[in-house]
């Protein structure tokens, strides 16, 4: 068993440690968490030992009617891994304190590349992680365009990927995010960080990406452009792309047009947290015109990151291989649609 | 065993169903819609028999990979009670062919309330549909309104409510609708429908409402003044609301302080859909100035229904008094948070 | 001529000096920016002169283009009276430099009542501002509240204010502010601040506000109900309100139906900035029950404080009487729609 | 005096009129509306002869206190060039009566290309129009993206325009537009009408279109990437849209990051409605990469469409070459920022 901490827990913090419980071969060391808000309740409702991620706040928690089993220090010395789930820049500052304890610790998107030792996709580069002492799992968009560029490369090559990243502007729950009524070029610069970020897991890739940001909530939409190292057909990349594991091809004629009713799908098919942990490519959209290959996918930023934080904590204990290790999230959790 | 039907399988329906099959005197006799969209595939996922709503369409279904049990005529037949989640105004229409199968229909609130013999709310007035032939669920908004001016009236008496209810615009899915940027009194003219609606459960109530249009599609939220009988304290509103098995008094200092973070609370506790069947009253809201009592309320338009319906059909059949079926009813969803 | 300095070009500062300068009594000395954005330059362009709010950033204005006057304390000692329409908080932090100077300062309702001798609004305590030192004009919402009460009240005598303000979240270029798709109560507790902020207006008022805030950018929405001191007709009401210089009573079957299309109007009818200085009620929604009126008013957030800094101006001056201050300023600048 | 008909008043027919009334070689022989609503009223204030556009509704507007001419037939037969703004699909209903009356006729992007004998916009292909009986002006988008493909092929040659188009979900008015809170690939498949759109002016062109629909009101932005015909350099592109008389670059460093704050930009500087009739390109983002160009721009749907109309109608009535009546409409409108 391996025992894994998870500091943060937040909007991707509460989902890793409920796919942790969820392994055979993982349980919640503990989670450390900043105060006793309606989050600390349920985790300890289910049963997740509570740290004080600051040990000044401790109290708060017992005044709020939660115990603790101690302060995050303890968590980190307890655990066999730790799952940093901090706001952005935080992680970088625990790393010293993962460190003194030996234990290996595995951050988050919001982080610089610089972080950790290696950058991490499941599909893409798992190898280079196993028995890594710090990796980070990147980014939600990141990984929904690493996850079609490793097919596409390894299948026809890719000479060049051009992608819009049309972001949502915050979480469901992130109230004091905008924007309300505008469109954003975020970053007005092109290419934005998104395309280096890519180049954290693809280092040779071609790769420019524009982002911007809108008034939703629910998920990214990308539009994607790649040109192919090959001619291909529509047909061909449909099939390679419905092949792939956390890749949903949404089929034509049922209504899923749009984030709304993806969500409302994923809720109807029982998802925790009508989570969506794979791209959703809408297979009307996959278009080709010579080498050039056209499509939009949506990524749920809430979740596609979690199954691939599950997978890291076996990469850097070293205990699967990657086809193992994906297989093996990919049945507890119920991916695949 | 209630064999329960569903005409009209959206937002409402597929609630209603699910809620239906998790009742160990009920069973869901089947599920009829006029499409095949992607809910149809989730229903037969879940082992509803399905129903061409629209007989025509009937080969749709065939199609797109579902077998059908017939056409709705035929699960009208068959059912004891029918639920009627159609479109607002199609239920009216559909009214006849209840009647003639001689089968006991629910209806929703957006029907005109002569659409049936009885407005229902269950903790209001459970007995006057007792073995009705047609019996109208009101809306969300007044069974949000409903739940609350029940036990205040029986409590301090109610001498006069005042409600703003600022509703969202759309349900999540629902992408056609608006608005965009705008806050829209709808309608107009005062007071809006709501407040007779909520007179068709409680005839003689002095009540004045104020309806807007919003861009939110979370739930709706409702801002209260109730003139009460009698000087009370707001402890003691409290109190009483605390005791309504489907009003949720959100605790002060846990976070919770919009529809997005109720929601995200609802779905952490792994309701399914992240349904909030209770009325979610801020505890810290609730004012007290000589008998005008002020609170803020968020009603879940997609699911608040939801239980309500689920009694209605004991109701109709006579098959359990008022206090029991809530209680089962309450038991077998999970409702109190 | 009475030289008017404006510290603090935003929102409000820009049309506060706008309409100081279409006034035959005023001019604008000139106007405090941090920095020099697209605002300076609109600024340059209309001919006011600039300084630098923040010394130090003074070389930054070089640097764009644009020639400076000189720092904030020489406009300050160079006008006859300083408007000040910095951001909330920091108005009372330049309450003293203004006193050093003995300049008369009007502050902006972001600041709490205890920055100035008198909170005012024109129509209902102009005298009360004559001669003052410090004055702070209400904010859009308690200005909007107060153009209601000061005719019911002299005409009929108010018992009761119970206002719902379902507020807008950000300006329109405020693209920072959210939420993007929620419904939050703000504050949670009732009443909110918006009641003891009308009663220093009207001190013996009772009022009780409960206030909201909604993803949309262009108005507030107040759903007010007023229990008078006597018994009314609607049509009474009505004409009042139409007699009322700064209150726009909108006409029934024109379309006129939400935020949205009362600013294309505006914008249609030449208006600057499309502003709608006028608190804007829906005719339609004018309903009396016994001594209880109810209605909903639109108050442009961004525009109807400005004609109230423009009369404070004058009374501060002492250079005007009530009428003559209110009707030139409604003649200059084009009130009454 | 070239007399311009309007016919349909509403988003684009009412600043059509303006922008008319404004040349000195054109004058507004009148507008037809369907009903009196607020846009109505404003015609008639500034001084266009009204005539009924549906003839049995003609009652409406003298019930409304609006004096009509007459209905729109004899607008047409009165009027040398009719530009019909009436919503989409109801300009091609009207083509016969145009042609009935032997008046020239210019539709707008709403229609399909086959309404009129030449797609129109005035920098790309002012020639085709000359003498036309039917010039169709297209759409916001199209309009937007033929004024940077046509410089850059004159320029550079264009091998490839790669365009993905965030559109606004509705104009600030359409209150029943959505989506609210939604990102959606619209249409999902791939390439979008627009492309085969921008092709009926550049025949030519290969161009591949992405479009998708947000929740937002104020303009349209364009992720663009151009693969020109030859190595450029940013700077080059830059002073190349610099020179083009309908683009404005946004210059870096005074805060114009996104629509609202183009709009305000707009507003501030004395912009009739806050029109903004140039693409607005962020000049910060213009980036090369070899031969391919990436730039972001903002394009005003209710605007940009404006100063094209009125060189249609110069174009129709031959009474002026490209240039002169581009720099005419320029000067007269105050285009340049
Ligand atoms: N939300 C997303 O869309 C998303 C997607 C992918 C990756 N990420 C990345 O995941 C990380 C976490 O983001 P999130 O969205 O879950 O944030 P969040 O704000 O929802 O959660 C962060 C949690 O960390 C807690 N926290 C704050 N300071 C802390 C500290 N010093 N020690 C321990 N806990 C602390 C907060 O209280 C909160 O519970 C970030 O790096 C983010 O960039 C987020
Ligand atoms: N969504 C809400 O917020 C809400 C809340 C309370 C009550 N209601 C009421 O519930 C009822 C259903 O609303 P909803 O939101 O579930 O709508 P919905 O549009 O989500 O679902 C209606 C379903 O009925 C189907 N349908 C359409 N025509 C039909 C026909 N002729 N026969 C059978 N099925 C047909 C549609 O395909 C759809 O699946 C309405 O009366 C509504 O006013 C809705
Ligand atoms: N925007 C509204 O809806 C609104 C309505 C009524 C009242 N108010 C009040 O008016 C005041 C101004 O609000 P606003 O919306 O115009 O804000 P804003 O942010 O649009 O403008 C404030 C301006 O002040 C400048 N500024 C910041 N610090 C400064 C300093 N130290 N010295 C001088 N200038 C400084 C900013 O750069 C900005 O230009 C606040 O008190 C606010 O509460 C705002
Ligand atoms: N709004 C935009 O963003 C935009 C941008 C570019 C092009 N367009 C195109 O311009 C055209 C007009 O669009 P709009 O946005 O101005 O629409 P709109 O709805 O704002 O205005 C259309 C007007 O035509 C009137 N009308 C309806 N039926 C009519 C009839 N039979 N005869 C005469 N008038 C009638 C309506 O009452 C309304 O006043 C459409 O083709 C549209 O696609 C619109």
């Amino acid at each position: 068993m391996i025992r894994v901490g998870v500091n943060g827990y937040g909007t991707i913090g509460k989902r890793v440690a409920d796919a942790v419980a969820a392994q055979p071969d993982m349980e919640v060391a503990g989670v450390a968490k900043t105060q006793p808000n309606f989050e600390a309740h349920t985790a300890v409702e289910r049963g997740y030992s509570m740290y004080a991620a600051i040990p000044e706040r401790a109290p708060l928690f017992g005044d709020a009617g939660i115990e603790i089993a101690g302060v995050v220090d303890e968590l980190v010395a307890d655990a066999d891994v730790i799952v940093d789930c901090t706001p952005s820049g935080i992680g970088a500052e625990n790393r010293s304190m993962y460190a003194s304890y030996d234990t290996p610790a595995i951050f988050q998107g919001g982080e610089d590349a610089s972080v950790a030792q290696v950058s991490f996709n499941a599909r893409a580069n798992y190898d280079d992680a196993r028995g890594a002492d710090t990796v980070r799992v990147v980014s939600c968009n990141t990984t929904g365009l690493s996850r079609l560029v490793a097919p596409l490369e390894e299948e026809y090559g890719v000479e060049k990927v051009r992608a819009t990243l049309v972001r949502r502007g915050g979480d469901p729950s992130q109230h004091s995010r905008g924007p309300i009524n505008d469109i954003l070029p975020d970053p007005i610069g092109i290419p934005s960080h998104h395309g280096p970020d890519v180049q954290t897991i693809f280092p040779d890739l071609s790769i420019e990406t524009m982002g911007l940001k809108v008034p939703a909530t629910l998920m990214h939409v990308h539009a994607l452009n790649v040109t192919l190292g090959s001619d291909v057909t529509a047909a061909h990349v449909r099939q390679l792309l419905e092949s792939q594991s956390r890749v949903y091809v949404i089929p034509e004629g049922i209504g899923l047009d749009g984030a709304g009713r993806l969500k409302d799908f994923a809720l109807d098919a029982g998802r925790p947290r009508g989570d969506l942990w794979e791209n959703c490519v809408w297979g009307e959209s996959i278009a080709v015109e010579g080498r050039d290959l056209y499509l939009f996918q949506a990524v749920h930023q809430e979740s596609d990151v979690v199954p691939e934080n599950v997978d890291a904590v076996r990469a850097v204990t070293d205990s699967a291989d990657a086809e193992e290790s994906i297989e093996r999230t990919n049945e507890t959790l119920g991916i695949g649609l």
